[in-house]
């Protein structure tokens, strides 16, 4: 009798750019366990497959009160003091500061990433219904997306697997 | 021995329109195929099941860059421009937008879909410390809510479940 | 043969004052069941173990469409209306309104929430790739901090675990 291999499947909800990298860092590092993953992608989530989109993620200050204080000096943030988040412009600042620092620390953008993941066997599925929503067609996607799938698809392709939703 | 059946259980902590429906799509979906549905209610996500606020939930665009562009035609989104966000009536329209869309996909609104989970053998619990932190009462929810629960509860009657918050 | 115990890991990934307690509530539950509980903090969920920052941890008004309409009488919220989300200052009121509702509950702070849960026994990780984004050392976090891991250390401490992503 064989043990099963161990499954994590990733729902990417979001769109912005701080919350596509938690599924791309585990994932990557999953496959580097030998642990099968599963990507699916929904809602805001479908601009990181999205073509003309992928390359455009941002982070968006205005929302997020842990993005403070760094900028006087306090560490443990990107910084950008609140109330600023309103002024155009702010979002591009956090955004450019954000990726500047995934550079720096030798992190591959979202593109490649899923590139690199899709090269070492991981699955990306995009939902149906946010497909519809949006008006997306196949050929929007990036280079490895395997495929449109419906909830009910989703539901069989997850047993067994430990279901992360992001 | 008979084998267990799958279980799957959804924490709902969010009260927008856009993180309303994972839970009420994945569920529906997994009804289907015969699998175990729970889903908690918690925090933001109380006003899902607050027979005053179900009707009344919006999607924020002012928090969220993915929500852009779409408006100027480029696929893949509802779009409202982000500096936008800030006018008053910008999330009367994203939420006004998002709504016709799903209605044009026959996708049944909030309360609706809620109800056909119900009637499918679905269970809603709400979450205890919520109802008490936000003031509530058991006739302030919509029916179908089996419950008030405590969160000890809850680890008891999520034990060996597939748990996805959201 | 020995049934293993239940495993139950948490990520806090958000910096919120309300993202905050869902695995502060459902972790010290899960302890009080005799269930194995680990936290891992990344992203803006590192606020939450950081000595500076974790007790100034905000709500952020004007991002949650649920945070309305309860100044105006409607139960089911701590009440700000949206649009004044941007004017300066809101975001202090919206949080010591919710920080005085979890004191008038009793719900600890989250210093001494997490502090509690060490001694019962959780198990505390923060994130390298956070840690190295945002200049932390690990003098900077509170104590029951157990280690720095990456996220390969993340999944083979995962296996068989429920895992919680909030």
């Amino acid at each position: 009798m064989t043990e099963e291999t161990r499954k994590v499947v990733f729902i990417c909800s979001k769109g912005s750019l701080d919350m596509a990298y938690p599924a791309l860092i585990m994932g990557w590092a999953a496959l580097g366990n030998g642990i099968d993953v599963t990507i699916f992608f929904t809602f805001w989530g479908m601009d990181l497959i999205n073509k003309a989109r992928v390359d455009h993620l941002e982070i968006a200050p205005i929302a997020n009160p842990s993005m403070k204080m760094s900028m006087m000096g306090v560490p443990g943030n990107l910084g950008i003091p609140n109330v600023m988040g309103i002024l155009p412009g702010m979002t591009a600042v956090a955004t450019s500061m954000m990726n500047k620092k995934m550079e720096g620390m030798n992190v591959p953008s979202v593109r490649e990433y899923l590139g690199m993941m899709c090269d070492a066997g991981a699955k990306l599925y995009a939902c149906k219904m946010s497909v519809d929503m949006f008006g997306l067609k196949k050929e929007d996607f990036i280079d490895g997306v395997e495929d449109i799938v419906t909830a009910g698809d989703f539901m069989d392709m997850t047993e067994g697997a430990q279901i992360i939703f992001i």
